[in-house]
């Protein structure tokens, strides 16, 4: 039997592309998304379209009243999504969003008797948040072994972010190469209801860059 | 104007003398109750009364579908929760919920302004959780100043545990003497439904044993 994995799967291209990865890997992939109050919470449909597309033992979508917390642009519709690129982290930071997700990941691993968590995270072409660098991810990790009765015994957490230093054109070609449609993918921050993309936020342009870069065509269906 | 902390508080003993303690050092308390799934979902009772009474700024209760996910006697009723001591680490383990319930605070207080998040851990009288020791902590501390914003511009986040080298019974008079009455405060991993405690798990009897040590009466009202 194989070994089981936990997927952060938002919908988006990266955490596709890593479900992709772990289940070339041999990983019995266990996919799990967030309901948080998102204001692009249409990408629930993208991921649980993913996940049943891909192959998934398991699509767990977990509800979590972060929006009431959290200061940010992604959460808060009083907040505009930028529209032009800009310097440091941007208003569409959810203050511990990944210590959050990988921490409710962790708990579902445990149970599962899963030692194996990905997570798309990225620096390369990154938006600056601070919770998807390298050093983040290797604190995690420790943090996860001393937390968890699994980590105390010895068995070690792995967090796997096997696209932290690809850039996105990279990223959209090995997807590619492992026969994702990213036309089932969702990446913007401020969709309208029909799941169609702005095509101007962060997110948005990252992707169209990537598509370009790579020479692919980009599915996107924009509604500007 | 006083510096702001975001405490967990789950009404029961400990989080209460925690939030006593953070009022007492001068902070501005901001509490944080977690409404996970929990078979003793009783206790975000206690958490209200005890959060009203000894005076906070705001009182938030998240909501998190766990019990779908971790695999524990508190979580899931068709466990039955001991009522024996064990050795080693008890079912009534959620796994990698102090990571979860921390994460969101350290969420909660960014947003806020907060840098200090106090948490009732303790490890004298525990039940044997992992992530309860100062090792956790240490672990949690360090990927929280990685993890966030104001953490890697140089505002350092600092996780409070007052009471984690106390034991139940100093715990007891430490709150007693700033005033606490414990009769608020709840427990029980298997109260009935009026919220009267079992007397007989681990929580019930450490709490009980407290009381006792202290020479304190012990206002917990027993259903057996």
């Amino acid at each position: 039997m194989s070994k089981k994995a936990v997927i952060l799967l938002s919908g988006g291209l990266d955490s596709s592309t890593c479900l992709a990865i772990a289940k070339k890997e041999g990983f019995s992939c266990y996919a799990i998304s967030f309901d948080y109050g998102q204001r692009h919470r249409v990408e629930l449909s993208a991921a649980k379209r993913v996940a049943d597309t891909l192959g998934t033992q398991e699509h767990r979508i977990v509800q979590l009243s972060l929006g009431d917390l959290a200061d940010s642009a992604l959460t808060d519709l009083r907040l505009a999504v930028p529209e032009t690129p800009s310097e440091g982290i941007p208003i569409t930071y959810v203050p511990a969003r990944n210590p959050i997700f990988l921490s409710i990941a962790l708990s579902w691993a445990e149970s599962l008797g899963a030692r194996d968590i990905f997570l798309g995270a990225n620096i390369v072409d990154y938006s600056g948040y601070p919770d998807c660098r390298p050093e983040f991810i290797a604190a995690f990790e420790k943090m996860a072994n001393l937390a968890t009765k699994a980590g105390i015994e010895g068995e070690h957490f792995h967090i796997h972010t096997p696209l932290m230093h690809l850039n996105k054109a990279d990223i959209v070609k090995e997807g590619a190469a492992l026969g994702i449609d990213y036309a089932l993918t969702f990446s913007c921050y401020q969709a309208n209801a029909a799941g169609q993309a702005c095509g101007v936020c962060d997110s948005c342009r990252i992707r169209a860059d990537g598509f370009k870069q790579a020479g692919i065509a980009d599915p996107t269906v924009y509604f500007s």
